[in-house]
């Protein structure tokens, strides 16, 4: 009785999220200190402090038919859009107001928000593997067709020359996802500088626009004081999405905003757009009580020392065991080799020794696993004898 | 450059949005307290005192880990889906458990998340006008068609007959709304009665399955004792879409639920696609705090007198000065018939007083308008003089 569409993605439902789903099951069963669960994205860092006192302090401050009700426009509170918008500006030397920034349940609504408002049926989206699997629900949804660029499974970094071969007059987006999910891996400016100037060639050459989304959960977490470039900067129809729940830990909550510069090409008319998708697609504006919150941490950030921790012990413990993989340099993310081509084994194996790991063909790129280390210290600990015995299997 | 569909969604967005808009700019130049702003149900009311308390009681409870974490599943916690069911059980004598509750955010989230689980490209949608013109966005946005029931201007009852002789083999979904926005109506046991007995003799007709789409943030806005009747008790295809906003004064913070009993075609697997919608359409679960403050609240209720008193000083104060309008049994909207037959001529001639409201055509009803009751005391007895003056230009 389903939708054709629904049918075939409840057939095929987020790996992620069925691994998710089964260790909580194990951990019941096995209790969950005995279950190395490394399948989800939710941060094991509690979030900062300064969350609880700020909503606190909100309660205080705020009369409650405002802080609970719908905001003048669907984009959100002005005075939490013009804080994140100056927020930015100093951090990165750009020029936004206040409505340059709608405010979204999170990122995954801001990028549904986005391509609802620029996709037409066929419209093609291009992003490189290894990329989120929700990448392709989301252009799907808008009956946009997803166009994959095949990973370099070396650097991890795009490729470049199949990029700029599969710019076609469909193009309308691209979306680039740095610090990645899954890989860890940081695109360097030069790579980003090379990239934008591919784009801009191929827009004047077709006569299109074409859009390049930077979707930035992970923004903040990136090591080793890597620099995370700020694309606005690189290229002109470039749209930000960002999400608070990595950098803050608000997963749950659903907060987020996009940026949609004035260079972009139309933006009025796309933020309208934007702004309508929100109230259409069901969202409305962002939980409100959220966004005063966001206001109020702006300067906060989440323990990235706890994650560096894991990220050096679970990286050192893995290659010393024989597993190949290249150091994240953001995120929080492992992307190992699979020393089975067929990844899926590997995850089947891992299983028996109650460790969850998602198989790389959900990001685009079989032959590889994800481990998100996101977890407790302990469980990264626990887990390394385990991941030896796993390791025996394949000598 | 955005979307052919959104190109038409901005030219025509939302009248009730942009008046709202508009009564915020008039605020800014007039002083608050010298515009009648009827445009928005956005409650007046503030949220009881025990969400409050509930979220200083939470902050302490909770490990912030899981308060703000992802769900386990993307329908909520279990635990909040649980207390939820039980309380529907205790007050409407049905049987629901944990898997029949999927926590949404707000009623467009879950109404949205159906939609999407429902629908193939061409499907119908049946509506009885007047109707919240969003149905019409929502239906839109999974390629399927919204089909109107003219009004019944006299009772706002719902055109029986017409609805029968509307339902096609495409017909995928009917909603319903009551108590009703925007006439405040509510439809009676005997109305239900027929409504259902007519969808089921339509389903061995056509051998199809028709979902019966309760949408009922109002429920608990009703006056002088009138029974709103439990649909999913009626009609065995019944979901219901329930929303906080109004209930507990909290539309900012988009929180829900929607119910899919067992007795649902196809239940497990509607629940199941609901579930894969909520998370690829980008909500991925309701906002977790307010999903928790849910639980806490689930015995509160907005102070339903206070709109009581606005319902009778309203009504009495414009039937008086000779506006006809029937006298609503729930909800906070006054559907009352515009002395010219173009009332957008009305809404611009009101607009001269300060006075906003919403024309019918917004809700497929043309000739009257609409007027948001949810406001303050003073703004509705300030507005009955320039009221009085509006109604001499029609004299």
């Amino acid at each position: 009785m389903i939708s054709k569409k629904m049918e075939n993605m409840v057939a095929n439902s987020s790996a992620i999220r069925a691994m998710f789903e089964e260790g909580n099951r194990l951990a019941k069963i096995y209790g969950a200190e005995n279950v190395y669960d490394f399948s989800l994205g939710n941060p094991n860092v509690p979030a900062p402090d300064a969350v609880k006192t700020s909503i606190r302090e909100i309660l205080e401050e705020e009369d409650p038919v405002l802080l609970h009700g719908y905001t003048n426009s669907n984009a959100g509170y002005e005075e939490v859009r013009s804080a994140v918008a100056d927020s930015l500006n100093t951090r990165f030397n750009t020029s936004f107001n206040t409505k340059n920034i709608t405010m979204t349940v999170g990122a995954a609504g801001g990028l549904n928000v986005i391509l609802k408002s620029l996709l037409n049926p066929g419209d093609e989206v291009i992003t490189f593997a290894p990329y989120f699997g929700e990448y392709r629900s989301y252009t799907n949804n808008y009956d946009g067709v997803l166009v994959e660029i095949s990973p370099d499974t070396n650097s991890f970094q795009p490729k470049l020359d199949e990029f700029e071969a599969k710019i076609t007059s469909k193009t309308k987006a691209v979306i680039v996802n740095t610090p990645n999910n899954p890989t860890g891996v940081v695109y360097s400016e030069d790579t980003i500088i090379k990239m934008a100037a591919i784009m801009e060639k191929k827009q004047k050459e077709l006569g299109t626009v074409i859009y390049l989304i930077s979707d930035e959960p992970y923004r903040e977490l990136a090591y080793d004081d890597v620099e995370v470039p700020y694309l606005t900067k690189y290229y002109a129809n470039t749209v930000v999405g960002y999400s608070y729940s990595k950098s803050l830990s608000l997963p749950g909550e659903r907060i987020g905003y996009l940026v949609i510069p004035d260079e972009v090409a139309d933006s009025e008319v796309l933020i309208s757009a934007v702004n309508v998708a929100t109230r259409i697609l069901g969202f409305v504006n962002a939980p409100t009580l959220q966004q005063k919150i966001v206001k109020k941490c702006l300067n906060e950030k989440t323990d990235i020392s706890y994650y560096n921790r894991n990220r050096e012990v679970l990286y050192g413990g893995l290659t010393k065991l024989g597993f190949e993989c290249i150091k994240p340099e953001g995120a929080f993310y492992l992307f190992v080799k699979s020393p089975v081509s067929d990844e899926k084994l590997l995850c089947a194996a891992a299983k028996k020794y109650n460790i969850l790991i998602v198989p790389g063909s959900s990001f685009g790129c079989p032959g590889f696993v994800r481990l998100a280390y996101c977890v407790s210290y302990e469980t990264i600990m626990n887990s390394l004898p385990k991941f030896a015995e796993l390791a025996e299997e394949y000598k």
